[in-house]
């Protein structure tokens, strides 16, 4: 298993995805890495954090360019041919590496591995499948952010993209895939929505018909399905309710000695939701659609997460994620084709 | 002041609205209330429930339907002409009432208002703006749900809607404003983001640019303006994901005794976050921009919420709201073909 990481994503490049390649090399014997960016530098960083041990399993490739956090997206593929990002995308378009790991500008990756990989047959546009956890269990939302004005057609695609993600890495049987709109009957909703709706309950998927951003949390489905757009709202709004209420108990468990106290004594309970809430565990989101596999991690991902996300990259290779979508794919449009034929006679 | 009540609205009807009503006259005591609902039913609670006290300050108005909870918006107008909903309308149509509150169905409430009381000169779509509690100060969500396709103009009226709103009722001076987006450069978003962003830089309003999901939470603008499709998401998720982080740090809590030992002693910091972040204390959302005050209570709405959501109303007929709205419009429109002419000439 050969992976591409982005050694100069995220906000702690190159320092935080070196160490995750030494926990990931650690982690699995058969894994082969290309740690792609600014090759002086990484390769005395990497001997510095313990990549000795793994010298033969590993290949340092240069890229001179860095794609800012404030770049334009495509822009960004024309003009930093040489970014770390488009080279670890040439690295699985010619087939040398089987997967891509990047924690750098999402919009970025989305567009190099668009552009040079082109997207699967049958699918018209990639989207970013997020998990996101719950008490109950964790949910997958795509698109989170990969492809922002969609059409019904996009959505359907994400749907039955993601009922095989959901199904092949994270291992539900049968995932209940979700509409995101504000009602449940079919009815509610906007344009785009009302118009999914009616494809989605065509598809072989489990659909149980729309979500609203109430069930999200407390009645999970197992695929949320929406246009990138409002799917990256909901990301970037949960994870900051989350955040702000945590802060805002920390504040008033400070403000007296007894609650100071009673929360020390209580600190486990916090740690653990802390803990099984991280993005951490789940270490990256995969761009589903594209001709190769593609993961984006957290820009903020600690060695833990580059390493989970490299062990996302290897079960998305393993399952075959992408063979599936095709077959899906190729299934459902003749079952269009033999509705259309059909209702023609 | 006199006020139109829809008993019958609310998942707690009739009698959360009528402790409510109780409360709130005794708390104003230049509060007159036209009760609207089953009027025997009603009236008997209501005694029963301390209104004896307050006999001369409020009317019986029968209403000989209800519209229920999972009622079509538009059709419930026109079928159930003689619901509780649309008698408070036409009370505030025909100048009885100054305004109404209910915590029925909301698009029921929405379409009542915008069908019978039309939109104020200027603006072509109302929206609901609610207030959202945050550690730091609240802030107001416009639309959240009133209107789910809309344009950029529609937007634009929220902006300037959503600023009078602030300042009058609020009390936050200069309220800034924050569109909310995908990033925050103007050049980041979807159509109708992109093209809004272009009118709110040209509008007299205090405008911050765009705002994401994670500053909401974190680093609260005074107003956020966004399509209903996207606001009403975005406010059920953040409730969705508040309620589940207090119920997953409840489940941890209690998983031993020393852990449940902590949380007793620390019990007033939880009390104080629930308290603080609860909807009650803001009572209603106004529906901003329909000729006619109207407040759309929350569906679970306690006697507390209902008080508060008359407070609301009271506030808004005093502030002149709605004068103010149109005055600020009719500057805008002329700020807009001087414009228009200066640039032909």
């Amino acid at each position: 298993m050969k992976i591409a990481l982005d050694v100069m994503g995220g906000d702690f490049a190159p320092r935080n995805p070196l160490l995750g390649a030494v926990g990931a090399l650690q982690s699995y014997p058969d894994l082969f890495l290309f740690l792609v960016g600014d090759q002086e530098r990484i390769a005395e960083e990497f001997w510095r954090h313990g990549g000795r041990a793994f010298g033969d399993r590993v290949e340092f490739v240069h890229a001179s360019q860095v794609v800012p956090m404030d770049a334009q997206a495509i822009e960004s593929v024309r003009q930093k041919r040489d970014s770390s990002i488009s080279r670890c995308v040439r690295l699985v378009k010619e087939g040398k590496a089987d997967a891509l790991v990047s924690a750098g500008h999402t919009g970025a990756v989305v567009a190099a591995s668009t552009i040079l990989l082109r997207t699967l047959p049958g699918i018209s546009r990639a989207g970013i499948a997020t998990t996101i956890p719950t008490e109950q269990k964790p949910f997958l939302l795509i698109d989170s952010g990969a492809n922002i004005d969609s059409d019904p057609v996009h959505l359907l695609g994400y749907a039955i993209m993601g009922s095989i993600y959901s199904r092949e890495v994270l291992h539900v049987p049968n995932p209940r895939v979700g509409l995101l709109s504000i009602g449940t009957e079919d009815v509610k909703g906007n344009e785009l929505t009302k118009q999914a709706f009616k494809l989605l309950a065509q598809a072989k998927i489990n659909f149980g018909g729309n979500v609203e951003g109430h069930d999200l949390f407390e009645k999970p489905v197992d695929v949320v399905v929406c246009d990138g757009f409002v799917g990256n709202v909901v990301l970037k709004t949960a994870e900051s309710v989350a955040k702000a209420v945590m802060h805002w108990l920390r504040s008033e468990l400070t403000q007296n000695p007894l609650r100071m106290f009673g929360a020390y004594l209580a600190r486990g309970a916090f740690l653990s939701v802390k803990q099984k809430a991280s993005y951490e565990e789940y270490g990256g989101a995969l761009l589903l659609g594209v001709n190769g596999t593609c993961i984006i991690a957290h820009g903020a991902s600690t060695p833990k997460a580059i390493c989970n996300a490299i062990r996302i990259a290897r079960e998305a290779v393993t399952q075959n994620v992408n063979s599936r979508i095709i077959q899906e794919m190729r299934r459902h449009c003749e079952a269009e084709s033999e509705n259309t034929a059909a209702s023609r006679a």
